[in-house]
Order: C-alpha cells, then structure tokens, then sequence
C-alpha cells in the first residue's frame, strides 16, 4: 500500500527548479541573516504568470499541478488555472491552506503561512484530524504579502519545523502580483475541501480533484486585489470532485459546496468586505468556495451538481 | 532519415518515473514469484486522474501525450483528456490497442494485454502488416482489469516477448477505477485509427492525430463502467486527424469514420450490449470511433468533417 | 534583481532534446560541411504537430511555453496552441521575430532567420532599442523553409554570432509542414509584442503576455500556406498583455492593437496578398496582429479590450 508522501520532499523539487531559473522567471533568491533561503516571487520583482503557476505547485507540495488555460469558461477573462490534484485533501489541506498564524508582536511582523512547512511544524490543530505527519530537512513556507519575516520569526519558524534555518525557504509574493494572483486562482480546489471539511463531509472520502477559475487581473490595492481573487473563485470557480461513501454525503456535500448558498453571495467581494466594515471574520465562511461544483461518487457512480458560474459578477468585479 | 521509434523505450521512461512517485500517485509496485514488477494502478489502490493520465502515456509507448483539460468540449462534463501523437499508428496501434488475448485455461485467466509489450511478442497478424519490430530487454503490458496474471502465463508472456520475467512490468487497473477511466478516454485517438484500418485507409497515409474526450465518472459495475468510458468517446470524442493520399481516401475516411455511421449508434452503449443479451462480438465494431472527426489532408489542403457531439447521449450514460 | 536570461542558453536544452528525440519527432539531425548541426523538422521529413511545438519553444529561447487545446476559441477549429511568456519582449523580439534578413548573392540563398541566434549577432538595429546582449557558445537559427544555408552563409553566420561553425544549429520547416502551421502558429504572441513596438508602447512596459490560435491545417502552395498560417492569427488569434505605465498608453494599446484596425482586414490573407500583386511589401504592417485583444494595466488594475474574431474569415481561409 501507498504511504503519504511528503509535501515538502515534492515542494523541494519544484522550488530547486524555480532556483534554477530564477532570471528566466524575473524573480529574486537571497540569503537571510539566518541563512534562510529568501525567494521574492512578485513583491519587488516583475515576476510573472509563470512564476506563479510554479508557486502554486509549490503551495500543494508537489501533489498537484497547476496549468494555465485560455477556456476557464468565462467569456470575457479566458485566461485561467487548471488544478489538478490525486490527492487533494494532503495537497490542499496539508500544504496549501494559509492556516498557519505567523505573528511577531516585537516587529509586527503578521502573515498567514500557507505550503509545505505547515506540515513539519504541525502547529495547527487541523493536523491531528488529518493524521498527516511529515518529516524533511528543508521546509518551503509561502507568504501572501510584502517581505519576508525578520530574523526572530525566522528563527521561530525553523525551530517549530524541526529544522536548521539554512534548510528554510520563504518564498513571497503579494496579492496584486502576476504571481499573486495565479497563487491564489490555483486555490480553488483548495478553497473546496477546506470548505467540504467545515461541512463535516469525512476527508477520507475525498480522492481525487480538479477544477478551474479565471485569473484575476492585478490590481495595486490590497482590498481591490483580495477581492478580485476571491471573485474569480466565487463567481468564475468550478470544480469536479470523485468522492467515495453514501449517496446522501455525495449529495449534501454538491448542494452546499458553491458559493451561492451563502448569503452574502452576490456581490463582488470588496463590496461585502466594505459592508462588514473590513472585518473579515464577519464575512461568512462558507462564502469562500468554487461558484460551480460536480462530485462524483465513485461506489454508485452516481454524480450531483450545483451551482452557476456567475460571469456578470466577474465582470463587475475585473473590469 | 528517422528510424522507427521503440515504443518500449518510450514507456519505460514513463513507468520508471511511475514507480519513482508511486507514493504520490497511490499506487503500488510488487515484485512477483519470477520476479516481474506489478504495478496496481487501480484495483486495490485508490490510484487517481494522474495515474490514468500516464497510464494512457504508457499505453502509447512515449509517442503520444495525454493531458487533462476542463474543456471538454461537453457542457456538463468539462473535465476531459487531450490526447496527441505525432506518431498515431505506431502509438496506437503497435501499442496502445488491446490486441493481445491473454488467456489461460489452468488459471481461468484472461485480459486483453495492450501498451508495447505487444510489440515485442508481435503474436497478433496486424505486426505484419504495420512492419514495425522493436527489440527492448523491458516490456510493458497493460491490463484493464483487477489482476495481474498468474506465473504461469508470466512466464508465458515473457518468453513471447523474448525477455527475461524480471524485465516485464505489468500495470494494471479495472474500467470503473479513477485510473481505468483516464486510460480509456486516452482511447479516442486509438479508436479512431483502429477504426480507419478497419475502414482500409492506407495506414502509411496516417501522419497526426489529436483528439479529446469527456473523462467518464467511474462506476462500480463492470457493464455500466465500460458502457460509460465507451459513450465518453463515441458520443463526446471528437479527433482531427492529418494525412496524405487523395482527397477521395480523406473524404471517405471523414464520412466513415465518427461513430454515427454505425446502426447501433444513439443508445448509451449499456442499452447496446443489453440488446445483444451481452455478446459483445454481436455490436458492429463500427461503433467504436469518436462522435466527431476533422480529416485535413496535407497533400491537397482540404479538410474533411463528419459528425457531431452527441451530448444529451453523454447526459443519459454519465448521470 | 534577476538578470537577463540568455535565449541561446534556454534553446540550447530544449534543442538537445529534440535531437535526443529525433526518431520519435520523425525528425532529422545531420552535421553540414563546417561542423553545424543541420535539424530538418519539416521539409523532407514527416516530422509532426509536435515537433512544430518544440520548435514553437525554441524560438522563443526557452522563455516561453507552447501547449496544444482543443478549444481554440473557433467551433469549427478547436486545435490551437496556447503560447506563453513571462518576457514576451525578450522571448518574441530579441528571440522569436523573424528578422534577420540572410541573403547570398553566389548562391541565391535567402531566408528570414528568427529565433535566439539573432541576439548573438544583433546585426539588426532592434538589439540597440531592446538593450539586450547574449553570450553563449552555441546559436540557435530558425529558418521557414525547405533547406539550410549553404556552406559559405554557415560560415558568416558563424562569424557573426561570435561562435565556431560547430556550435551553430539551424532548424528548418517550410510554412506547409505540419511544424511549420504549428511553429508560425505559436506567433501569436509575437506578432502583438512586434505591433506593440510598431505603435511606440514603451517595450519596458510589457510585463506578461499569453494568448492562444487555431492550428491552419496545412497546404503545400506557399502562398496559400502562407494565407492561412496568417488568417490563423489575424481572424482567429487572441491575446492578453499584462503592461505597467498610464491607462491612456494602455487603451491606446488595446485599440490600435488587434488586426481589424487596419484598412485590408476582413478578407483571407492570400486575396489580400493577390490584390498587392504578390508584393509583400504593400501590405500594411498593421494587419499582422491579433484579432482579439485584452491588455491589463498592474499598476491601475484596469483592462482594455478591443477586436473579435471572425470565424467566418477563417473558416474561408482553411477549408
């Protein structure tokens, strides 16, 4: 039988890679105080869609791909992601969800730490549910914003993976980058299974999926920009699932995936989040997923469907 | 001038890699009692999309490329498989094609063996007329079914394809898995050509090809799994092929080719193979060709067409 | 800050592969009289859909991706590529844009040379404007048509790009091979970044670009091939640039940019390139571009878009 494989063993690879090519891909590799390795992948450098498309790769610890396409099925924004993953529940759970809090009260230093090196640090609670353990001298942590941590977090961080700063990759790109933005596309089969867990359907019963979503357009604001990406997921998202267990979890669990059962659904996100006076933890969670679902169950080989994609939104909110 | 490729180089590269990541892809690699390697791709490991995918590259010896798409070309069933070979009838019909009966009386076991090994035993009449003899010390047989064969017909194999038992790879997986799946839909251009040999269009004449399909959801039931994966292409695959030869060949074989020539055509295939009480060899093997087919002939410029997606069909077989 | 990648060096590994795969490609590699490494991928060779794709990415110099669809966009033409890259201008202009002009009075040799060897030779006063300077031992030359140079031309361009005739290697494929459609094809994203210029966008401003067009299937007349590899990007391709500066640049960009705007659109290339007589050279240069065309701004998040396709030119050009 199979065992888990490791997220930051399949990251590492694709990360040497990015390394390698760090002129081609416009970005930056340098070395911090500590001797972390420090990857700018669109905050102070061009970067680029492809740079991104890797980062996604990354973020799922090499056990899912990210393509780009010019048929994401909306017709006025062709250009997406294609995602895919066999393995869903460890790429995006594991690895991909920005679940870790990195917080430095000393510098200020704030951000939501999301790949592989979650899972060596396993500071979440999250992990004990997946009963996911990993263990690899190089841990990859990607950083939606600005900068790196400073040297204390730095220091905090290897020391939670188990690891020597020097085996320590933080790679960054902030939200309004052509980087950022296909990072955060290739979360929309994420953004699913974190949302199928919150609806309690059993992880286990997850085995394979994939989906696509429009890219967002940059734009230089951090509203805007957070914004625009979650649209393109929540308007312009869809998602084909292959599940296992009864019938009736296949089903409740298409009927409640798309976004439109939440009742914030309907406006471009920068307007709800203005609504709730920029408080994001007042925004529903369940808002947070792909606009159109399929999940297929693989023991009846009976398939549901929900929800539309909503181009009128997309628009309203990219253009 | 080029030499014919070895299809069992191909897909050793392929299968190394395989059993390189056969962690991540879920799947697993036994040594038999002869020391042949089995890998389960699909029967008692949950496998995936991913695994299907380079399955089907398998199947093609390395000449051909199998690629997901969201695209489908069918509205409620984007996910599909973009198949392309450069090289279709070696790939196709050298090794893809599952020609080789594999039967033993002792065991009771029987399969239909496709992928390259079959050209290196070259048992079936075909090898004479497509004049292509590979030699390589590793063969590669392909299974659609639950099991590998016993070490008797292990040992038979082997000797047919002039090997030692340790060089034989036997990959395996059954229709209504996430694998098989994949592996039959990376079937369309396969079928496509078997049926132009059918049809008696000069095989030399076959330069390209390239085509898509819906990916069937699995189903656990050997008659509605094959009829799902057999409707996928029948009545969702669409191929366009290039060739040489008169227009007159290229017309004929357009108008011929796509599955709707056949009298059987316009029931999901399930409804077929119950018509015929299960004989499988009482269908008109005409049905087995993709819904819709482009012919461009490189030699006059013109294209031919024939056919159309039958979607409501794809509805009535995948629902 | 990443420095400028070479275009010989990012050639250069995807040319050893090519010639690692030769057989496959249906391809051949010969070595000329001094030593240069002759690549016949589509003139007295079968070579293929895929060797044309490769070929696509070795005229961009490695900074750029070529991938086949199945939904081009055009209902009646699904195959296309989707070209890619995070440098457009150096990957199309300093690499890809056929420009150099190789002409021998002795022995009547003339053809337009394109890919990465032309940034080794900057013999054309574009290097002066796209400040780009490479370095590498070996040069990569990409001709559309039927031969290689003759000896003594080998000798010049040799000299010209710094190099010993050894590490010279010229790559050939007429307009109506099947690498050909697919390599011209894959300019789809040059031809906007070459008009871009055309109009004066300041080059530097360029950030990203993809875009995507139907494959014209082949026809062995020049002039007829030539109508259609055209017709396929005119009528057929679209694109989408992601540029920095003000919004006016941009929208201006978006207006001027898509082949509509020129007063010869709307007719099949080859009635068009009759009505001049045959001379090139009265065609207005503005038609060479785009049909379609979305150009986001980063730095002010707002995209413009100009142009259609016309299905109906192109399905006049390729049947």
């Amino acid at each position: 039988m199979p065992k888990q494989p490791s997220v930051s063993a399949g990251a590492a690879k694709i990360v040497d890679d990015i390394v390698a090519n760090a002129d081609a891909l416009r970005i930056s590799v340098t070395k911090g105080s500590l001797g972390e390795r420090l990857i700018d992948m669109g905050a102070n450098v061009i970067g680029g869609l492809e740079a991104g498309r890797r980062l996604g790769e990354v973020c799922m610890g090499g056990l899912g791909t990210v393509a780009f396409t010019q048929s994401s099925g909306l017709q006025n924004w062709p250009l997406g992601v294609v995602v895919s993953s066999n393995n869903p529940v460890i790429a995006c759970l594991a690895s991909q969800y920005a679940g870790w809090t990195i917080s430095d009260e000393a510098s200020g230093f704030f951000a939501l730490g999301s790949g592989p090196a979650r899972a060596l640090s396993r500071v979440e609670d999250l992990y004990k549910e997946l009963g996911y353990v990993d263990h690899h001298p190089q841990a990859t942590l990607v950083i939606e914003g600005d900068k790196a941590p400073p040297s204390a977090v730095i220091a905090k961080l290897s020391t939670s993976c188990g690891i020597d700063p020097t085996g320590l990759t933080i790679m960054y790109a902030t939200t309004w980058s052509l980087a950022g933005t296909v990072q955060i596309a290739a979360r929309v089969l994420e953004v699913a299974i974190h949302k199928a867990h919150a609806l309690h359907f059993p992880l286990e019963n997850i085995l394979d999926g994939t989906g696509t979503t429009p890219i967002a357009p940059p734009v230089p604001d951090f509203v805007k920009a957070m914004g625009r990406t979650n649209d393109a997921i929540i308007y312009g998202g869809r998602i084909h699932l292959f599940v296992k267990g009864p019938d009736t979890d296949a089903k409740r669990l298409a009927e409640n995936l798309p976004s439109s059962t939440c009742s914030a659904y309907g406006k471009p996100f920068a307007e709800i989040f203005a609504d709730v006076n920029g408080d994001f933890y007042k925004i529903d969670p369940m808002l947070f997923s792909p606009a159109q679902v399929i999940v297929s169950n693989v023991e009846t080989g009976n398939s549901f469907r929900a929800g539309e994609l909503a181009p009128e939104i997309v628009d309203a909110s990219f253009r």
